[in-house]
Formats: structure tokens, C-alpha cells, sequence
């Protein structure tokens, strides 16, 4: 297998950008990476598009071709891949696995929603399809509402406060404010968390990340010749990809994520490092408990410890253990399909020294975390600077 | 890279499958695959399924973990693709990437849809998001409309016959009497065809595949450890993805499918041989006129000699260049994102000798072509038995 790295990224405003369709979206986040990397389009030999309902929201399946004819690269092989929420992040590993085998050189690896073309009780369904169907989504229970018995468990089980979960949402939206391209950006206290209206208990509004429309996309090539197109690659050290029952009833404890255990476990083991050498990461909190949980489950802090980390402040920036600086899904905007390459983006301008006031000074290591559904899917990259 | 062998196909009868959904239909067409590979399930590293539009058909989507899940394999990786009806094709050449780029040994690749839990218009209306949106769905064009336009053209340009097209489906459903898992298994005369009602003038009920629920698997490993588990493994020895434009006004001449050109000739260049060297193949034969312009623009026979050929009986079984043993979409079925696998599983039985009573003898390479679209992705693959 040949080393890979990331020689570009670009990503759009991510928010309700009412006059772009989806096919805009993409192509104007495609040209900041082309442009990024300083490559010409026509030496992209493929590209894979993570998408997660593109025909639910917008009337559009087979988007591989159209998103390649519309960015001009045709005939060039394009591919959509779908992992619910975790649709960006699989793209991306669709893409390291091809240069990695030597199948193509330049790759073009994007995620794309456009989300507020229906109405928002049509997005809560559309969402909703990432669930069990048979088991979950057909007897009435929405994405909340499986969080929120996510998040029961785990205060029953381990204390954890609402409080706490709302110090996550209060963290993200401060970080989202240094981020031109976050949705949300503006501050909220605690009180506005625990006043804002209920959505499903114990989760409010504000616990909650938004629908958005947006697009990011990421260039990789080998790491030889990332070399003569750039002067700071970015290299894939790591990649793992796992699933989980995809009801909640089949897990034998709810507050355990096992995709993201497992997925995390696999990078780790590429990599040949642990959850300690990460100097920050970009991890799915698409809901304030999901990142509470997700840290745990990541190794950065013991299980039933993710709470009380968030109140002490070691996931700020600043703090040792720095997470979702971009703003995360909860302040950055959660276009779903794209949320995983932007993640990429993120930790891409860390490593480099780009993140500007959300940076993390002597970054050189970082990871993210993509996940689908309730964690039926999830993938983890770790990235590097070289 | 590695080589890669396939090890063990399965599918589902195809049909109107009423008393099996989504999950049923791919566990069983995996079951079969993994017995006919002789390997135990928890072998399985990773997971591929191609499905068109899951969202739209069955309400379900993020499909990889919940086929894992149903299957038994998590936390096996599970990526779905979409490519419209070339999903499955798509969906067996990345897992083919897979295992030559040494991420995984065993990997299953799947294709399921179950495509008549809703009514016909509501399939007619989610096959259109095949289409450019923009362009032509929203203004009314169809799927037979856009063929019927493709047919008006090569009759044109080409002076082929309305009884040439309607030889491909008598041709067709004279193969498919011969196949056990084909839906649609009676034979028609040429003027059954030219008699049965009109769908998009010039086309015919007759020249269309029909709406199908079904799946079907094939097992992927390293040629090398294939010799271990099975004494008559099957090697890839070409593959080739390519795009076209989506929308049909966007081309120079509209009988020409050019991502079927381009990913045949990519295929072709892999595998180091030409068009002459095919025993047998599987072509995307979803409307008459297509497997008319197809086998032409995978350099069967000379452009616009598509329908004399097939009026001489040149493809049929018994013929040089025999097409569509298996029935083809026409007569075997379409539940689109499983045609591509079936395809691959007929050429799997021709090359072992198993095809019965439509084996093509002493049949060595074989060659399937799944498209998407009115061709706006297509996907081909070269099989030998070794």
C-alpha cells in the first residue's frame, strides 16, 4: 500500500444558504480544494461523494456523474457512498483505500446536503431513515428521541449532569465564533441551554446541532508526489471503520458507542499511536451527549468521565484535550453528508497552523470521528503533519 | 496491487417478491454466497452493498450496518454505494479495490432493492432521480422517454428496425426461460413485442425490463488464498468506471454511451485483451435499445450494426458473441441495485461450466457492463476462470 496524504481541502459556509443548490454547493467547495492544492482539475483521475439522502431532500440519487459533470471532470469514474451522518467520512476512506492501492493517484473526496430545500418535519423523517426502520423509525422514534435515551443512561448510570452536557454546546458555540464558515456563530450561556424549549426530555433545542446546507471536499494524493505539488502535505496515518447493531434495543449496553470503539481501535492500530498522541480532534456531536459519549469511547478521557472532563474544561481549546475547535456539528452546522470532510478541513488547517484564532498552538497529530445514525456506522481518521 | 479472485456468488430469485423485504432478500443471496465460497461468515473482513434508492423504495437508509447487522458481521465494516442501476456494479469494483489494496482479504459484495413496497408511479418517480433533476425530471422526462428519444435516434442515424429492437427481448426471454432466478420466464415472439402497449413511442411494454425486488452477492479474496478455499476460483482481470454527462441535451450524439466506451476501454486495457477475446457477457439491456447501442460501444460489432447483428442471431446462445444468457434485465429482472452482482454471478456460473442448458461451451473470459442512469455512470468488468 502506497502512503497518502491530503494535499487540498475547501469547504462552502455551511448554514440555510437558500440560493445554492445542491450541485452549487458542491462545485464551489470542490474549486476551493482544486485551488488549495494547487493542482489542475483535469488531473483528478476520480472522486467519491458522501451523501446521505440527496433523494429524499432534493429528488437526486446517482449525484457520482452529476456532480462530476457539473465540476467538468467527466469521464472521470465518480462514486457516492452513504453512511447516514457518516457518509463524508467513508468517502474520505473510499479515497484512501484507492490511492493507497495504486488504482488512481489524484482523488477527489467530497460530502454534499442540501437539507433545507423540504420542510422541517420532511428532514426530521428523511433523518430518521438512518434508523431501523422496521424497529425504530416506523413506531415513531426520531433521531431526539433515540438520543435523548442515550443520554437518560447515561446520567442514570454515570452521574452525568444536564449541566455538563450543556457545557459541551456552550464550548462549541465559542468555538464556532472564531470560524467563518460555522452556521451558529454566536455564544450561549448554561441558562440558555437549560431554558431553551424541550425536544425530547432530557434534551433541549440547544443540545441539538442544526440542518444545514454545505459542502466540503479534500484532495489526496500519494505522499511522494504530494511533495511536488505541496509544501505541507497532510498525511493519512491512520483509518478505521466499524459498525454496530443498527437498533439501540440489540446493544447490550446503550451508553457504549461500539462502532466508534472499534473504529477508533483500528486507527489507533494503523497508526501505531493512542488516543494520548492526539493534539486535538473533530469528533460527530451532532447531539450535546453524543460528544460526551464519544470522548469516552475514543479513550481520551475512562468511560462515564466524558461530563465531568467537559465541566473542567479539558475539551476547550486550551484545554489537554481540545475537541471540535471548528465548532463542531453543533455550532459549525451539520449538513449531514459533508459534516465528515469537513471535519478533515478542520484538522487539516490545525496542522498547518491555519486555524487562526481557534488554533491549536504545536498541533501535529490529529483525528476525526464520523458517525452514522445512533453509531450503527462509524469512521475514524487520524491525520499527520509531515 | 493483488489479485483478486471471486470465490462464491448467490442470488435471490428475482420478481415481485411480496413476502420478503429489504434485509430477507440480501441475507439470503448472502447466505447462498457464503456457502458457495465454503468460508464461515465471521471470515468476512468488509462489506460493500449497491442500492439505488433505499430511501425512496423502503424508507431505509444507511443500509451497510443494517445488512451487517441482519447478516451477523458487525462491527465488519459495511459501506453502501449508489449509482443508480449501476450500483451493484460499482459496488463490486470497490470491493475489488479492497482486496488488491491489502485493506481487507475477504470482502462480500452485495446488491439488493426491493422495489415494490411502493406503487408504480411512485417507482417510475424514484427511478427518475437517476436523471438530471434540473433538466429533465422535474420537466416530466421519464426513463422510457428518455430511451424512446435514444431509440428515435438510432433508428435514424442508423436505419435500425423497430423488429431488431424487438429481436432483443425475444432473444432475451428465450435465455431467461433457461434461468432458474429469472422473473419473467416465458417466451415472446417479435410480434407480441411490436403488439403489446405503447410506453414512449417508439418502445413498447415489451422492450422494458420490469420493476423487481431481489439481491445477489459475490465473495471477494486475494487469488492466492482463493486456491485454498475453492478449486475453481474466478480472477478479475479488468475493471473500469467512467462518467458521462447526466443530462441527455448535453451530448454531441446521443447513441454514443461514452462512460459505457470509456469504462469498457479502461477494463480492456487492465485485462490486456480486446472485444474479440469475450466467450460471454452481461449487458445493461434495460430498454431494448440499449443493449443494441451497447454492444456496439463495447466494440462487439461496428456502430450502428447493433440491431442487424442481433437480427442475425450473432448474440444469441449458440451465436459469436453471446449476450444475456442469463435472460438479462429484460427477462431475469431489474431490482437496479442488484443487476450489477447478478450480472457477475451469471458470468461466475458460465466460466465454472454451471449455466445449464444456456452454458456457452469452453466459455474462458467473460465480460459484464452495469450502467446508471441513461449512461450517465457505467461500470465494466473482465472475469477468466484460472
Amino acid at each position: 500500500m502506497r502512503e497518502v496524504a491530503i494535499i487540498g481541502v475547501g469547504m462552502t459556509k455551511f448554514g440555510e444558504l437558500w440560493n445554492k443548490s445542491l450541485r452549487d454547493l458542491f462545485v464551489e467547495a470542490a474549486l476551493v480544494a482544486v485551488d488549495d492544492a494547487a493542482i489542475d482539475i483535469n488531473e483528478i483521475d476520480s472522486m467519491y461523494v458522501g451523501s446521505m439522502s440527496s433523494g429524499l431532500f432534493t429528488d437526486q440519487e446517482h449525484i457520482g456523474p452529476l456532480l462530476a459533470d457539473n465540476l467538468g471532470i467527466v469521464p472521470a469514474p465518480a462514486t457516492r457512498v452513504e453512511s447516514a451522518c457518516g457518509s463524508g467520512g467513508i468517502a474520505f476512506r473510499q479515497g484512501f483505500i484507492e490511492v493507497a492501492s495504486g488504482f488512481s493517484d489524484i482523488v477527489l473526496v467530497g460530502g454534499v446536503e442540501k437539507m433545507t430545500d423540504v420542510s422541517g418535519k420532511e428532514a426530521t423523517y428523511a433523518l430518521a431513515t438512518a434508523t431501523d426502520q422496521e424497529y425504530e423509525s416506523y413506531h415513531g422514534l426520531t433521531f431526539p428521541a433515540l438520543n435523548a435515551m442515550l443520554a437518560r443512561r447515561h446520567m442514570h448510570q454515570y452521574g452525568t449532569t444536564r449541566e455538563q452536557l450543556a457545557q459541551v454546546a456552550v464550548k462549541n458555540h465559542k468555538n464556532g465564533t472564531e470560524n467563518p464558515f460555522a452556521q451558529l456563530r454566536f455564544e450561549i450561556t448554561i441558562e440558555q441551554v437549560m431554558n431553551s424549549i424541550m425536544i425530547a426530555d432530557p434534551l433541549r433545542l440547544l443540545d441539538c446541532s442544526p440542518l444545514s446546507d454545505g459542502a466540503a471536499v479534500a484532495i489526496l494524493c500519494p505522499v511522494k508526489m504530494a511533495r511536488e505539488f505541496n509544501n505541507k502535505p497532510i498525511k493519512i496515518i491512520g483509518s478505521g471503520q466499524a459498525t454496530d447493531t443498527m437498533a439501540l434495543h440489540n446493544r447490550k449496553d446503550i451508553t457504549i458507542l461500539r462502532a466508534t470503539v472499534e473504529a477508533g481501535k483500528r486507527a489507533y492500530e494503523m497508526a501505531g499511536i493512542g488516543p494520548e498522541d492526539i493534539d486535538v480532534s473533530e469528533v460527530h456531536d451532532s447531539f450535546t451527549i453524543l460528544e460526551t459519549c464519544i470522548i469516552e469511547d475514543l479513550g481520551f478521557v475512562e468511560k462515564g468521565e466524558g461530563g465531568k472532563a467537559t465541566e473542567e474544561g479539558r475539551t476547550a481549546i486550551g484545554g489537554d484535550i481540545p475537541v471540535n475547535t471548528s465548532g463542531g456539528l453543533k455550532a459549525k452546522g451539520h449538513p449531514v453528508g459533508a459534516t465528515g470532510i469537513s471535519q478533515i478541513a478542520e484538522i487539516v488547517k490545525q496542522l498547518k497552523g491555519q486555524a487562526g484564532q481557534r488554533q491549536i498552538v504545536g498541533a501535529k497529530v490529529g483525528l476525526t470521528h464520523n458517525m452514522g445514525g445512533l453509531g450503527g456506522s462509524a469512521v475514524v481518521h487520524i491525520l499527520e503533519a509531515i
